[in-house]
């Protein structure tokens, strides 16, 4: 199989603004996950970043169609990401494009589109420990991943968590404060696949965590999709008999 | 426990427009749709209509606020109704109104906001013989319904339905076309709970029939929540050791 | 609806040897966990009580015939149970008998062979601190528990729990030591609907807990199917054309 | 990656004592599944073959260690089977042995222990058509397969099929006689993966089916754990603080 081609969607803002933070990602938090996926998959994947700031948030038509996983991280701009874009992204991922959402991406544009929920939370940002449990050992992202997979301080999120029930469960985090959150969930929408991960407050250092890293990298490997084209669905007529030539829609009424 | 309070939700257009439809429903869909809920759910239901030329399409926020479950067929006007309104109503359902969606209410704008994707399928309307049948016989919604429920003729919709798996699958249909159908679909979103049921094109006087109305007043009884107050899903704080009592959100730069 | 017949199934081993245990449950555990139903379903439930040791354990043809939901409570005799009542329960659950597995229950001769899993865990009793998360909050189990339900000192249970993913999860479990557990599942099997609890060792007195009987309660009431006979599912040929009375079984041989 | 060991298991007996079979069949039905396994994955896999016939029916303990995925298709002589090699084989799925069972091994004494169910449903072999419609475009085991799969005959499985709700519904088929049934199952039990799917009566030379052949080597792919080690999952006391490190069970009392 050709390699991976993933984009990492950083905001990229409170790199910019917060000393503390640039202090943790010099390069961007977007660099850093890159940089986790390139230390994974070496060789089968190609991974370039995009930002919020560049043009069309560097997120083009161009730049869709030749992106077979884009995984997202946002925070502090949800609300600058233009809905043009945010379409876009939609399409392609319905079309076949694989999507991973890192935490507070919870709250995007895209993610909360594709779930039809609030995506909201319970949270709090007090360097609780956390601590990633597998319940689903046989999932192709759960691969090598430490049971429990410890994680030294983060920001907490906690249930309920208003998504729908994921297609698949794999991890469920507690924190030293008590919560619990299901923190590692796939969904399929259209023709294309999405991860929900949760760790990675920009105050802590969690993208540089290895087995963090290792998750991210399953998770672009198992979205990409196995088909070989990017489709949209479409509502299409189909005659008695025919199943594989469908007419395109003309409208409700005859 | 209290009468639920129902609203039939009927676009109310092929009635008007197109003989062949008015013949069939003289008094609108929505009202056949009401009646066969209430033959079914007597006293336990207090059923009401609205329709699209109402005055905000009859779902104004004090309708809403008294809609246990709101039922929605539409079809020639998705794009005429307004997005306030569907705004109105998917923060409803999030909230805890039941929602039952039927037929060509998978392209409306409320249904394909709540899944996330494009709610599209192949489709035929050639009188095709529709059987449904039961896959998940112990749930509340195939009470009393025969396997196969079968429906003399209908519109054909068929695979690939693009919706989310749905969190339970109770009905398959087949068509004598041979196409299949995941007819019968729960979903919960935010505290709400939605039933997609199939059946019902205008052309076909399928609300008309015993064992459809019995499903969707099934449907009905379901998709009431046992919440007892509405209450939209929020983002909270909550310090360490404390439970209960949330803080609202300030913004995500410190 | 005529109130619902229940079962509370218990060991009744403990209690009987261990002096602390009988003191925390003087009439045995499943007097106990019978009391919490009758208080929380007053007449809509009927509940009477069997133990291990009752004539075929006190789960004879007519008392299964005549339960509409079996509770399970069962710990260190499991081996002592007798294949063949395994096989009745086993019988009437597929024909449409709800069970409530509570804990230890989860090693039981009918658990294991129903979920067709090891159901193995992790385990460790020092007296964690118990968190419940609801994480369906629309599901009639999760109805009037808190959110979280604290349970002051429990045994734990973490994950991974060996079982098939749960058709709906709505409890998940935090414990003091940081552990993670899916503490609340249902399964559909058959004609039958289980639903797993979590707490309840023996050693603590957890089926005092006002809201761990509600839950119990809500579990009883949950599970009793909608389905007006019993009937275990049958394989039938059907000729063509023929949906409603197909034929026995008369060997795969012409 | 490693070849892919795949086992195929025969029950070859209707290719011995009918005629009609031996015609369709001539090497026995394994050694047709096995040929269209090695026809799609060529040198990503290795593939034997095993018969009822042979001494512990070819599934010794050796050969099970050595095995990734293994087939399944037995009709006739279910009860054949030694309790002791399905105990065997059932240990292996859960410690991680992947497990794809063909068409009539709905009943077979592997199936229904790993179900837990009966795995009835309704038949008739009356050469029907069938159509495979893929509801799950994006899973590994759909790649490319038509949409729909038309089997010219074969014999017709209907709903309801008494299997756990599926932790993936990958297909669903239709028969000219209008019954549905849930033809491509996923279910996941302990650390092994199950893929159910439902074509190939011994009447019918379904085996040699170009597309059938080729969900059957998909479903052996995606079988195939990514665990490096078969471990059956265990039931472990686990220190405070101490999250790898388990002791074993000694029993339930003090």
């Amino acid at each position: 199989m050709s390699p991976v081609r993933v984009t990492v969607w950083g905001e990229n803002r409170h790199e910019q603004r917060e000393e503390h933070v640039r202090k943790i990602y010099p390069d961007g938090m977007h660099e850093t996950i890159a940089a986790g996926i390139r230390e994974n998959l070496g060789e089968d994947a190609v991974v370039r970043t995009a930002t919020l700031d560049d043009p069309e948030h560097g997120l083009t038509e161009e730049v869709l169609r030749e992106t077979d996983v884009l995984t997202w991280w946002g925070h502090a701009a949800h609300g600058e990401v233009a809905d043009e874009v945010v379409e876009r992204v939609h399409h392609h991922v319905l079309a076949g494009m694989g999507l991973v959402v890192l935490h507070s991406g919870h709250w995007s544009k895209i993610f909360t589109k594709l779930m039809g929920t609030s995506c909201t939370l319970r949270w709090r940002s007090e360097h609780d420990r956390e601590l990633i449990w597998t319940v689903n050992p046989t999932h192709p992202i759960a691969e090598g991943v430490p049971h429990p997979l410890e994680i030294e301080e983060d920001e907490m999120y906690g249930e309920f968590f208003d998504i729908p029930a994921p297609d698949e469960l794999v991890f469920i985090s507690t924190f030293s404060g008590g919560e619990a959150f299901r923190s590692g969930c796939t969904f399929r929408r259209g023709h294309g696949k999405i991860f929900y991960f949760r760790p990675g407050d920009q105050d802590y250092p969690t993208y540089h965590h290895k087995d963090v890293r290792r998750v991210i990298a399953n998770g672009v490997r198992w979205a990409r999709t196995h088909r070989p084209e990017r489709a949209y669905p479409e509502l299409l007529r189909y005659e008695t008999g025919e199943f594989f030539k469908g007419a395109g829609y003309r409208g409700p009424l005859r």
